[in-house]
């Protein structure tokens, strides 16, 4: 394995997370959400004050993995406890980032769609290039994106989080900065310094201030994720969803009634 | 009579209901908020996959029927069951908006205000007309908004859905988008055209997908509207709130105390 | 005392409470709020219709009053008793303004920061001068704005609240427009007659109407108070935010491991 998935890198009190996998848009695999569990984890017991959520190549991230997604559609159930396992990995990497308690910034270079767009918005801030892009288009193959909203309408009004997964629309870094997503933009080529002066600002401050604010601020979400993850495993049991993204890998059109 | 006043169209994917009461402003009597709920229940036993609710005439709509409001008063307790039974087919018709597995688009040309507000709000999108204007403006004859503010209250922010209805102002389309009310504004002669092309934006989609987010993004509304509903028959049974809307259809400044 | 720290003034159907001791920038002192807390009792037994609430001199409140704060550590258990009973005593201040039924108006004409925003966010509705300037910006101290982001979660989106917290940076008076904690924007020598007009308009309205309108939009705060008012305690006896407010008194950087 020349490349590594996930890069981790601690600068002083910055620990910076890289997605490392641009061949795959970055996606979430098993692979790669146990990854960033562990990388969460370990950064959770150190005296890291701040951390910065990165990706190699054009694109932030993709969302799932469709193609192991489709694999475990062989198993007893169609997959139904791969997909239970799956959602339940997940949801415990975003509630891990909510639970962390250093900040986390999103710095988001391109596009963040589905999952991609749920990582991002899991961050406590996401700072973004003017040139990024923002969807949770998994209506688009049939699978309506139910956990990326749980973490969406923590961000945007849940009635524009609500339409841009029904329109599967792709909005602008300037939009989603309009809608709250997004709180700072930068020039492509000014991203690593914007975000670095963010997590410099932040790594000022009294550690346990910004622990003990991160953890009254937060909201539960675990109830939350148990039903969207049951709604998405649900969705993706519907044939005409497994036919969706089969479709999609295979470049045509779904073969919808 | 010659003219219906909820017309009911299908063409293809695409259901589109236009009140059609123009002299009553397409007010919600208790006639048109029958034929609303008996029209939805309809398209719920149907292959239609995108609803579109319009109107005709200069209104959009102008809120509750306030001569048949009056005309409750002469019952027994003041109208109190009448306007118990009014209300509870008001909140039933805007929870079927939220609870039909397919998505609503409201398309206001004109002016949506009280009830005519909240039903607009009530539904998945708003397409508004960049002449159309909005508000919920009960203030002004005693008569606080409460239910339209169960729906308003979950586009915009609370405190500001509050300070509408307190002051009773109107809000301009482009105003109503900022705040998160509108999704697409269009010019009025385009105003058809863009509620349509979004309407075949989400026919394209999976239906049991949309329908499962739709579900899944929603949020509880009976409690909301129990405890909302209870308010408005309070304020109504005021006499200062008689008075209010009395002086209103008498064309004359209320004699309040 | 030649100076009263709060004046309160009846004119017909209007209220006016100014926090009047800029030479400690009318900070919240066990004082002030006492004053407070009273003047607000008297309000809500008169037939007042409108209050507003604004401040002598070039910042309109800079939250709690560090000096007495720190002189409540020479106390048994570092102060415990005394920053539970001014906590309890601030969240109750805060409650009153929600639970009185008149609408509160903050005139905003100079730098609301900490519970001085959150006095300004506790209001109804908030005019500000275009030069005004707000912020939560504890941290910087030592001392996240826990019992702050209750009052600004409700008026703009938590994630938003949640990073001024935690960077501590100010915001314009028309960023806080755009994010919803403001609501009309004046230039300074207008502020008096802005906050007079929203003022007027509403004692138009049914007082029955209003208070109603209020008591039902209102979401209960007693729960979110009781939580962060803890976390601000806990937080208070940490020994490195008394060193982080001494250092600031002392106008030297903090000295923190």
């Amino acid at each position: 394995m020349p490349d590594d998935i996930l890069l981790s890198q601690i600068d002083g009190p910055i620990a910076t997370l890289t997605l490392n996998n641009p061949a795959a848009l970055n996606a979430l695999s098993t692979a790669m959400l146990t990854r960033l569990e562990a990388a969460l984890d370990a950064i959770a017991a150190t005296p890291v004050r701040v951390v910065i959520l990165r990706a190699s190549g054009k694109t932030f991230c993709a969302g799932h993995d469709l193609r192991e997604i489709q694999s475990f559609r062989a198993a007893p159930n169609h997959g139904k406890a791969a997909f239970t396992a799956l959602f339940a990995l997940c949801a415990r990497v975003m509630q891990k980032i909510a639970g962390l308690p250093q900040p986390v910034i999103a710095q988001v270079q391109g596009v963040a769609t589905a999952a991609g767009c749920q990582l991002a918005a899991s961050c406590d801030m996401v700072v973004a290039a003017e040139t990024a892009r923002f969807g949770v288009n998994g209506v688009n193959i049939g699978l309506f994106c139910h956990t990326p909203l749980v973490a969406l309408s923590r961000k945007i009004a849940p009635a524009t989080a609500f339409e841009l997964a029904a329109t599967g629309e792709f909005i602008s870094a300037a939009r989603a900065q309009t809608l709250g997503l997004v709180t700072r933009l930068a020039p492509p080529d000014q991203l690593d310094a914007e975000a670095r002066c963010l997590a410099d600002l932040l790594a000022q401050k009294l550690p346990l201030a910004l622990a003990m604010g991160k953890r009254a601020a937060g909201q539960p979400l675990a109830d939350a994720y148990a039903k969207a993850s049951a709604a998405m495993i649900d969705n993706l049991l519907a044939p005409e969803t497994a036919e969706g993204i089969r479709a999609f890998l295979e470049k045509r059109p779904p073969n919808w009634p």
